[in-house]
């Protein structure tokens, strides 16, 4: 039988619970070896221990004293809305969990909050296809990857109102040596 | 003669200037009407005035005593590295500023505040082609637009050594009527 649900915000005593859940995602999303965080490293940025930084929210939903899913968020902003808003970085459940709207449960809970702070939107990523094990994300930024769709997930968040902006919009990042580079070229304040 | 450049958080005062800038980006856009942001309720929201909150941060760019352009941006997160990124909302260089490496100057500011905070990215998101004036940024969802191209913005990121996300990640949105909708499906706490 399963047991009441219940959906709350993380505590200390919940890093392990937030880590394995962390691993599953990459697993699932053919990236286990990409998962850097440790107990620690996610203790000190998620505020779950004294005087930590708190970078990020993170929601648990119990299945009676199981854990089953995870959404994971910060603080948006829309500055045609002057309006916060809420960005998931990270939405899991966990497989032997699926199937029972937890996923809904959760983006719900999220939409409530964003209404609560008056906000403007909820919004996050979806990972278009998932590469074949072993091959680098980088990779598919340069060539065509024959990956696995993702068209499950889509498919979900499309069915809970979400719109897809790819047309409108792409993403980019600067991270590793090339944030090295751009913090050298002309940073205000090195010199001037 | 060029006044000295200078590069600081905005203050009060500044608000009048950032929601300049702010309409100016959405005229670049061709969508100048949906700037719903006032004077006040940037100064709620930007931490601009005491007790307010402060969902985002404004970086100002003054050539001399003249603004010249902007970064607007907040904290991201990342699960797998377990740091924190900036995510830039909003970059502008005034027109008549541009071609003096203000645009790459706010990004090597942001990029060295990333490495200050040991975060592990500087993300955006690049508007692929702006619509012709009239045309509904919604309907761009929907039907294969013939818009004009914002390749210049998107060279000028690819040369600071941004990567181009779009082959791997969509980006979802759920705002307006859908949020309510989806704030009523079953947020936890609601009478369960």
């Amino acid at each position: 039988m399963a047991g009441q649900i219940s959906v709350r915000a993380a505590v200390a005593s919940d890093v392990e619970v937030i880590l394995e859940m962390i691993k599953e995602l990459a697993l699932y999303e053919n990236e286990p070896d990409k998962v850097l965080a440790t107990q620690e490293s996610l203790q000190n940025t998620l505020g779950l221990k004294e005087g930590s930084k708190c970078y990020a929210k993170t929601l648990l939903l119990y299945e009676g004293d199981k854990p089953a899913g995870m959404a994971l968020y910060f603080n948006s902003y829309s500055t045609w809305r002057a309006k916060p808003g809420i960005y998931l970085e990270d939405l899991f459940v966990k497989p032997q969990f699926r199937g029972k709207g937890y996923g809904t449960t959760l983006l719900a809970t999220l939409a409530k909050e964003v209404l609560e702070i008056d906000g403007a939107r909820l919004e996050w990523s979806v990972l278009k296809c998932m590469l074949p094990a072993g091959r680098m994300m980088q990779e598919a930024a340069e060539i065509e990857i024959d990956g696995i769709g993702n068209e499950p997930s889509i498919k979900f968040y499309e069915g809970i109102g979400a719109t897809n902006l790819a047309k409108e919009w792409q993403q980019m990042r600067v991270d590793g040596n090339a944030l090295k580079d751009l913090a050298k070229r002309g940073a205000f304040g090195d010199g001037k």
